[in-house]
């Protein structure tokens, strides 16, 4: 029975372990320090709480967290492994821009730990859907199998050592950067006295576009303030030669705004749902 | 039988002006120094050329012109309509952000002429096709009656002077920016060696994306050059209090990159055709 370990209990973590728990695996877990939420969400899970070095015993071990705290993790499992001749794979699936993952590999100099590049694209998993899907980069040696082999679906991509966030990063610009210009654009007709027509027109002649906006723009409220740093890592992942930095820097701006906004006096919420709530025509 | 002027016999002034004779309207039109091209593109579509004051006969004035040259058309019209009591009213259909219209109407100050703000949506008019849309809005008179009898499709916007210009600003802002997010989203998977997985991914989980993108994206490559200043039109009219506009010069960067791309190396052109034709599985 196959023996992972996870780093990381959040709402991800906890179902990425399920899904491998109810594939007949073991998850171990490192839980030192969290907060009682955190730790109520892993045995929930069925995931093991055991010793930092004792998440070595693992076949994989596996990051999971949120950005800030990828190369942390990455240090604990360099320390943990630095005295064994043959410690397990270690998978960083973190949403971080491919220089953090270089940076976060090099946390492993001179050890023997084999590192590898991972994204998670999709929501958590759930009973009865097959996603998200895990991508994984520069896995030669197929060490992802044995989660492939629990019930996760993963893709090898056949590029280098982040060439897996870097897809994350191209992905995440689409999906997010259109909702963050379909706000901008609403707002602005909003206040232009242009909104019915806009949405009308809209339904008309791109009506997948607007179907799509209607649907992903107050799937955003909640999560616009998240989606500030996650444009501001795009932008740094694009670099300063590549002009559509400069677009992603406008929407960090404009999902900061959001985010204010929702947590404050919701006028520019107000002003979307206004729209988005109209008959199409 | 209505008689109208088009002031510019462009691919979309003709084809409007064309629309209007096939509904057995009468078209003037002003072509003392214009090319010979564009003379006979008038005639060809049947428009009458006269003299600078015979257009003033119609019962109603247009401006289909580039958005550089709107504000010397409105000027010439506010000239030869200065002497009259009851000059035609006028419309600028023009792609004009809404401040450059309130600094077009500001021209007939004084005058009795009646300015109207319009915007086209859509391709110009062909035969069997019922588009494009122009909006106009501020016609509570429905000055703009007389060319919906004659088969434009005709939208009167309940707004100010400026909020046809807005909707058009904010549709292209959507429709146009789409593409400039897609284009640099697929150039940067291309340089990290992502690109395979991005495609197959947004195919799946994003399938109208997909595929409005590899519609849309070589649609963009001989038009990249016109929609620089397109998208700079944008960021003025989103003003500097709007996050936004940081998007918009951004994008006329991503833009800008392609026209010097596809007039040269076409390196870039290469590397979004070789994505968007790769089955998407």
């Amino acid at each position: 029975m196959p023996n992972f370990a996870i780093i990381g209990s959040g709402a991800m973590g906890s179902a990425v372990a399920k899904r491998l728990i109810d594939h007949g695996a073991t998850v171990l877990t490192y839980l030192e320090g969290r907060s009682e939420q955190t730790i109520a969400r892993a045995k929930a899970a069925g995931m093991v709480p055991v010793g930092r070095q004792e998440l070595t015993k693992a076949e994989l071990i596996l990051s999971i967290v949120p950005p800030a705290e990828a190369i942390k993790v990455a240090e604990l499992v360099a320390d943990i492994s630095s005295a064994m001749s043959a410690p397990p794979p270690f998978i960083d699936l973190n949403a971080i821009a491919p220089k953090t993952m270089q940076a976060l590999a090099a946390r492993f100099e001179g050890s023997s730990v084999e590192v590898l590049d991972g994204a998670i694209i999709g929501g958590p998993p759930v009973t009865g859907k097959s996603g998200p899907t895990i991508y994984i980069s520069g896995d030669i040696a197929e060490r992802s199998r044995p989660l492939e082999d629990c019930g996760l679906r993963i893709r090898r991509l056949d590029g280098p050592l982040g060439a897996a966030s870097a897809l994350k990063m191209c992905y995440a610009g689409i999906n997010k950067g259109f909702v963050g210009l379909g706000t901008a654009m609403l707002l602005a007709a909003s206040r232009s006295g242009a909104a019915e027509s806009l949405k009308a027109e809209l339904s008309e002649s791109l009506p997948d576009i607007d179907r799509r906006l209607s649907g992903s723009i107050p799937d955003m409220y909640p999560k616009a303030y998240r989606w500030v740093a996650e444009m501001q890592e795009i932008a740094d992942f694009l670099g300063e030669n590549d002009p559509a930095a400069t677009i992603f820097r406008g929407m960090a701006d404009v999902f900061s705004r959001m985010a204010n906004d929702v947590e404050g006096s919701r006028v520019l919420v107000e002003q979307l749902d206004e729209i988005i709530g109209r008959p199409g025509s």
